[in-house]
Formats: C-alpha cells, sequence, structure tokens
C-alpha cells in the first residue's frame, strides 16, 4: 500500500495511498494510532526540552547530570524510526484541526519536512554533546534546536 | 525537593517529596506534565509493540526491516532516562483514577517496579537483536517483553 518515502529525521516517511484511509474503519483505527503517536513523540521532546530551555533560560538551577539526561533522551526520540508516524492522509484536511494541526504540505511536493526532520536530529546530537559541560556549553547548542523546532511548526504546524 | 531515587529500567526514578505537589499550583502543573509524558513513553511502547505482535501473531505480514525498525524503536525507548516521569505523588490516589492508573505502591517500601522496567530493557534489546532475524527469531524474543509488561501492569497498574 505504500505508494512513497519521504525522508524525516534520518528516516523515511511511509506515505500510504491516501485512498485507504476513507471509508475503511481499520485504517482510520490505524490512522488514529499513528497519529497519536506522532503526538506522543512530540509530548516527549517538548517534555525534555522544557527543563533544558528552563536552564538555559535560569528559571531552573543548571545540573549537569539531568541536563545530560535530557538531552540524550532529545537525542534519541529524534533518532527513532518515524516511518509508520506520518501516514498520507493523516493532515489536517483529512482528519480535522482538532485532531491534528500537521499541514498537508507536509506531504506535498517540495516539502521539506523530511529535512528539518533532519536538522533537529543533528542539533539535538550536538546538544547531548554540550548539554553536561556547563551552563554556557548547554546555552550554546540550544539555539540550532530552537531554530529547528521552530523552522518546522512555522511552516507544516497549523494554528 | 528529591527525598529518594528508585532505580526503573536502568535509570532512577526522582521521589520528590509528596508535600511539594499538594496546594501549589506550580507543583501541580509540573506533576500534570510528568504524568502526560510517561503516558505518552506507554502509548510509544505500545504503538511499535502493535507492529511487532500483529506480526509474530501472523495478522501482519512478517517484514525484518519493520520489524527491526520498531524492535530498535523500543530499546531506545526503554533505555530513556525516566528519572522524571515518575515523581511521587503521581499515583491514583493522589491524582484519581481518571488521570492515572499508577498504583501507590510503586512508591512504596518493597516496590519491584524498578527491576520490573529494567527487565523490560533488557528484553527489548534481545527483541532488536532478533526482530529482523526472521519470524521464528522474532517470536522467540516477543515472550520476555510481553511478560516483562505483563508483569508491571499486574502489580502495578490499577483497572
Amino acid at each position: 500500500m505504500k505508494s512513497g518515502m519521504l525522508g524525516i529525521g534520518g528516516v523515511v516517511i511511509a506515505a500510504v495511498m491516501a485512498t485507504s484511509a476513507i471509508g475503511d474503519g481499520h485504517a482510520d483505527k490505524a490512522i488514529a494510532a499513528e497519529v497519536k503517536a506522532r503526538q506522543s513523540q512530540m509530548t516527549l521532546y517538548a517534555f525534555n526540552l522544557g527543563l533544558l530551555g528552563g536552564m538555559a533560560k535560569g528559571e531552573i538551577d543548571y545540573d549537569a547530570s539531568s541536563a545530560s539526561a535530557a538531552a540524550s533522551n532529545l537525542a534519541a526520540l529524534a533518532k527513532l524510526d518515524q516511518s509508520r508516524l506520518w501516514p498520507q492522509g493523516s493532515d489536517s484536511d483529512a482528519l480535522g484541526l482538532d485532531t491534528t494541526k500537521a499541514a498537508p504540505a507536509i506531504w506535498m511536493a517540495g516539502s521539506t519536512a523530511g529535512e528539518k526532520g533532519k536538522a533537529l536530529a543533528m542539533a539535538a546530537v550536538a546538544l547531548e554533546d554540550a548539554a553536561g559541560g556547563g551552563l554556557e556549553s548547554l546555552r550554546g547548542a540550544m539555539g540550532a534546536v530552537g531554530k529547528s523546532c521552530g523552522a518546522c511548526h512555522e511552516s507544516y504546524r497549523l494554528k
């Protein structure tokens, strides 16, 4: 049923034929599980970034061990195979904005979502290396992570 | 504010003093985020196990590459530092069964939740090695994973 593959985060998006998601209870259930899983992935990104961002902003006391653990989590999460999280037919037009804010443009020709996912994985790996090396080291590596999150959300997450 | 640490999945549980979660909006918000994050972690376990279990049962055609990717995801997830996901004061008595099914016994003397988490991580790493080696190889490694899930849910997840 795969009609194409689209790179993201060093892995691939399985582009399942959109028709399989329409009028088919089994496929609807599968899409719902895939959307829930990708939202869980985002929740875990945000959870780890919350601590790291709090430290970078001085709202949370810097702790090398906690910073390192959170950054390692983020890097491991960003490197997960996400090929099953972004099936075609799981955009906001197909499912409604209450279900997903994922813009249809993610799946369209010229989409840079894959590259943006790769940028996050690379920035997270650099942050993993830097986070335990002191507050300035953490801060220095946070910018690229924030930028990669923002770049993708700006283009592909609807309001 | 940490009153103790409890091993789980090769990592640790930060046992934040329960009093910090009572009558303190900031702490309540933190606990809500921690519970949401651990539920996201469970969702991602289940999402990857769904594919692997489906293949093991013959409901989904075995594919070495997909099986391997899902098992690698599961192992990476099980190895994440989960020290911030299980703060004291985040059990079903404190938050209600609608919010969490995590039994208070997780945080009590004699809790084996930590060991059970470690068993999952070990079984998931073995599954990662086995999953790409054919259907029988996958099946052979699924038992220990299923057992480790079940053992923890049986003892510590309320109905």
